[in-house]
């Protein structure tokens, strides 16, 4: 039985209901998540154990994000309580050719301010299998970063799997830092490693570009790059998505594993209920894939880019589809019958 | 004027609202409806005069069956109160790729446990022209099925057209029969049948399949193979229903009579409202059809088809449109503009 | 600095929720709007200063109306407050095949028993470069097209840019005169006419008409004998609207100056959120840029059109994008990315 | 088996939700009630036949207006369909010390357009017991105090017994005449009349004033005054209302006939859910107590006040409590047991 | 530290929002509860482990229920999936003179057709110290009743104290029996007791009835009575309510231990947002108290009366306030200030 | 004409919708208010000019409180735009017997930030009267005190009168220094000085505390006492708040000016829908009554009192009544009628 340790921020997310602005709404819409909190409660959804380490305020509302991690069956006895405040994100959702916005309001919230020391690693470590982090918290401060370094290095001497999403924000990474000086020093030790195209040619400086989805030759030179600069990658994935509008997007995935490609088939999602976190999802299925079927990768990237499908069908952060839910979907290309 | 009589289930429907998963939604959207009473609304809406027959417990939940069969126009007065429960049934809308989801809890309703001589099936067809019921009443009990077949008998003595809409619903028929055994039997007076193309195969054993909608041949053998199982059965229409995702569908329909195969344009719905109650429409929109312009089926199979597309952009199981809405529909291919 | 003068109706909103047809809402949403009005807001909105001139009764409702006036930034000190009644509209939101209906009631509004003399339009037309009104206000009542008469002459005789969108509505224009009897009159003033091709045809009796959007000669045809018609009409700009379904629009724009016709890529928006309002959105963006960038008429069109898009997903009346949102959405053709 | 005509507007009722001001809502609860309506649906409600008659237009707002009718099972045959709009009226709900606010929006509805001959009495009346109107409908118009004549002339010459709710509303009555030269010829044929005592003093001039509910003397020398005015009143009741706030009243009822009076008890009403309606529910259980058990008038007082009080329960304009609800409240004084 | 096993019904609650009546709502709010769990949530909160026992059918509206059961940290370890259906009730929240309602629709649920041998309750009962049952578990079915006496045989002679609260429910009962003829055999074993004086009447025969709060003497006598049928009850208490309207209760609470009685203030409550569930709340303050202050037992009545006045202010059959709160309750007689 | 400025912090307000406790909402209600704006709000309301001065952020959030301060016609063209966020606080209301609760997350709000000469107070004060400031804004950080003080004395030199809520905030306060070190300081130049019994204890170090609302002679001593420690304070005010539950409330209003006690009327408040910013109602009755009737000190606290009652009933953080119905409501004590 595998146990995952996941690290990062999980955040209040405020959003205007039924496609309004934010100055139209006069309620708004409240969830609980964040990209590594996302990934483990994808996996406990999926049977696999999962802990979260966070740090959240003694507070009502940072409450209720303990009570969601609770309520998703993830682990929780190791999130620290200290510090000022939850982080927030607001999320106006567009449609049709008006785009989502997000305003982020995570300043000095209690995970941005962690220290080393703060977390026992090897405490939490301990019967853990596999730690995944993404590329957010090292954005949040100085601090958060250095922490990112400890976990990992604690992680890798004691020997489990480290994967790591991407995950590039921009609105984050503001405190003086381009994220190519530390992303590839963190990344150091992780072994499966998801982004975007856009994203790796970021943060990490990715030269080549693939054109489109169905050239062979050009991906893998793109993933041949990568593989060189992430010494103990042995997995690398990206999801694809071509965005037709705000509510309609093709959504496809790619694996890459001593040096064959593998890749999923391209899905149509209209309309697109909830955008935010897809990618978590991509990397729960993933994740999952490598530790179930590790020896059928053309599964696993099937696998993973249709729970990413799935989720934009469900509102909040959290991919809430059953592992038999997605394997059906692949299987039969979704048909869409009422099942009665 | 007709006068049409329908038996069945009337049912207690609730749905998370705004594409919520079960487990997400802290309401419940809450209709009425079921496919006979479905039926029987729309074809009020049309004009023509229709009871309802079905037993209903005496409480404030059936109170609201009750007015909701009032309030559509629906002939309500042979209606028994008596037994535990009103069934209920849940409906988890799907979008996109995620499917809709039914949960049915009807198991001892007051429906499932009726008895022959319950209904005064005399009484309930005097001045009565047609009578209409459907694949899913002999699925909820054995003793169901027997006052299907007396309603039936009875209504064939008293010279009223019967039509009958397949309707097969897997969930149900739990009471040890296969609907093989007892279909053709309860169908041998039906002088109007409504089927899917899934349906007839399984509840006949219809064994031709036609691969695409243009292939007239194959259509034809499918229609001359039912109508060989089915003496008494007149006019035998389909709808077809091609499911692109959650939130698109074609619709089509077919209609046979007379070793003749009418054919409706096939129309794109998108987004899919409300799929529930589709069927029911079809086949209102076909028995009324039948009714009022018997000699031009083509426009029968027109107006059917276009009031199942039109019911899939209205809330809740049944049928609003106007008959000038579906042919204004049908005439100019649906223009979408504001009527101001 | 320009600053514009509209005038017309300002009306109370009602619509079903969620795509409710009337019957089935136990609530409706309120919002506040009309054509006019809802230039002067989509002005104020990109930074041109605006007054609205209407006539409201005293009372809660018409306060309301003001205070939708004040909230978007629109000069409301010359509005007068007399009469009966707000003008109503009922709005049922269309979904797919089923369309939107729009019940009216605005007898014996306030505005429709406006009289002559009741606005001093010379106090309004101070420090004023540009008046703006519509086909709708000489549909209300006699009176009110004699008010349109006195307003333009005013207007004309002080040197103001007049434009004009025609706006038929069939619903109104019921005291008598077929438009044909007035409205070539009263646009004699007008230098910036917009219409759409249905009516111009209907309102000034347009002859040809063009088969598809790409026929440059037809097309141009059309514009030519508007011009004719319209003796200082300097420019004249037409709405191009596609209906696939009430979910599914195509819009383009035209603009024709100087004998040059000018051509705004078509857009799908696909789902419609909120139609009304889409017309007077091209008409401010048109009136925007026709002050802000003359000499580029392909880019006053482009963004005329990429206003009338992005209105259709925003709900209420009003165009809320920033003029920064409609110039990325026009120059990257509406990547549907969350900024993030 | 008495049936019961009542006449008069049925009008759109729009309020903001939860105690919202005008302006700080957006969206309004919708139903649709009036007066002499909301005593035929609570007449229908405990078992008595009841027609409504009024005017309204061809329009689906008024279609609502018509179902709701159905809906309650009142008779909707004789209703006229023609005129512009229906009438409606926004209700702002108070709470505590704030008071609720209604704003009229009447003018020129069907109804008010109303003119001798339109109604067909005669036809109305066939079968009929029992006229019920009120003294909001001469207030609507010349006109329609002209039909309130005529109504009552042909009930008079038929035998119906006539019952009134004087029912002064002070924004009505705008047409010139203060309802004292009207009303009490208008009277001249009513049997059983309501009123309050401010509106007794105001519409019929009134002298005396009952200083306080206990004092027998008092009350009976209003009564008797009244008395005198009134030829043909047989029946004279009064609601009497005190309200301690917006959200606390306390609730008694007067009937006086053959000079003896009866009282029943006062009951208070905390909090206010829903206060319109609460006269008409009042005149109904007096009209359903007067039928059903004549003889015991301390028992019909009783009843009728119980109805009043038991409406300020209750959503909406009108009574749904059952009549073994209302004896259940007034024989136990109102246990507020759970009944589990 | 005390672990707590109770053992009963879940139950999906549906209830009109906004104070409706069942006809008037298009939606009904969906909450889980049932008396035994309530007291098992309730105990969590206060920081005392507990499991919970039941069946429950394999469906997604099940699954709500479990994750309730989850969400309040509840132990479901032990529960059994099996079975057709989870029970359901209906809940009309009364207001002010009106009183709420409620519909049961438990027949045939999963846990009224448990059979003895269902649950080993040798491996529920490991480790724990408490066991609770209510009178509402033997209501529901023969074999129900025998499960009860099979678990507390066994709780008994595993030395577990026993608690019982007896929680009469007209509604069931329906199988044949009266409670007289099982209740008390069945408390035979439970040394805490809990009831209200109709309850205790009714299921016990109780003969004296006290006629106010304050009069000592009569209360004890009744005490003293039902002391001598429950030779194992050490502790009985009994809630105190007043219903002076659907709205506003006045709560107090009585204990009775060693020949002394404990007396807690009476409070008022007003209004009552949600009665139901604050019996178990009492209950479940009661077994707080008896295990965490045994030797202060006007502390513990004070408590267990304070936890039920809160839990009429809290949505849903579950309280939510914490022990502080209550603490800080009695203690100050509830200031009612906003903490800020 | 007197023009009025305020300083201090509108803030972003959530909170559960229908008295829900923050773990069991889906949404939060959203409003923006803040002591001092809301004191600017009501003002304007009441038709006196203001202009409110703080710092808020550059992003939509922010905007949304720029709206707000915009749509109640208060100036912000003097608010500075920088820093990091605009401050939120969650608001649970409480309902009977459990108190309301709120969360402030407020820390590194941008007017926390603010520093001594940001804002040119001689440019906000020009034209000015009258200058308001509150005990919330020195409690926000030390450069927030300094400000205080730098616009009061810029104020006092510029010869505005300068009021002063008290308004303690115990969850405030939290860098180090305890108010009494600050406030007298502050204070020095205050004329008129708003407390409530408990925040002048605290914050002043007040003796003396009165026993009862009746006894003059000791209110009086508390009033002297504050006037020797307040030397340029010509009028100090109280308001009074007897909290009987959370629903229920008893507010009155003292005032003391040249040695005479002045004391309005104490009304029950029942039920509170929104006691947030009652206090901020009462200082804006207390100013308007100052500047318009200065010579009727008795209608000055009876109108100030009457605002503070009037605000309990109005969702959000503003008084929304107009002068004329406080009063309405001051010389009618608040009848309860619907006015129609």
């Amino acid at each position: 039985m595998t146990k995952v340790v996941t690290f990062g921020e999980i955040l209040m997310r405020m959003s205007p209901p039924n496609n309004l602005m934010y100055d139209q709404a006069s309620s708004f819409d409240v969830t609980y998540g964040g990209g590594e909190f996302n990934v483990a409660a994808s996996l406990v959804n999926y049977g696999i154990e999962a802990d979260f380490i966070t740090i959240l305020p003694q507070n009502p509302i940072a409450e209720c994000a303990i009570n969601t991690i609770k309520n998703y069956g993830v682990g929780y006895k190791n999130i620290l309580r200290k510090g000022n405040r939850i982080g927030i994100y607001f999320l106006e959702n567009g449609i049709a050719n008006r785009n989502s916005k997000v305003v982020y309001d995570r300043t000095n919230s209690s995970i941005s301010q962690i220290k080393k020391g703060d977390i026992d690693w090897k405490l939490v470590f301990k019967d853990a299998d596999w730690f995944h982090w993404s590329g957010i918290t090292p954005a949040l401060s100085k601090t958060a970063a250095e922490v990112c370094l400890e976990a990992t290095e604690t992680a890798s001497k004691m020997g489990l799997t480290i994967s790591t999403d991407l995950n590039y924000r921009s609105k984050l990474w503001n405190y003086g830092k381009h994220p190519k000086e530390l992303i590839p020093k963190l990344l150091a030790y992780s072994n499966v490693i998801l982004s975007d195209i856009d994203t790796a040619r970021f943060m990490l400086g990715l030269e080549k570009i693939y054109p489109d989805y169905a050239n062979d030759i050009l991906i893998k030179e793109n993933f041949e790059q990568l593989k060189k600069m992430l010494p103990n990658a042995r997995t690398i994935a990206m999801t694809v998505r071509n965005c037709i509008s705000a509510s309609h997007y093709k959504i496809g995935g790619l694996l890459y594993k001593d040096n064959t490609l593998y890749r999923a088939k391209k899905h149509d999602v209209n309309p697109v209920l909830d955008r935010v976190g897809s990618g978590d999802a991509f990397m729960a299925g993933l994740l999952y894939g490598l530790v179930k079927f590790p020896d059928n990768l053309q599964k696993v990237v099937s696998f993973a880019t249709g729970t990413c499908v799935l989720k934009h069908s469900i509102f909040g952060d959290i991919n809430r589809v059953t592992k038999e839910e997605v394997l059906n979907f692949i299987n039969t290309n979704g048909s869409a019958k009422v099942d009665r």
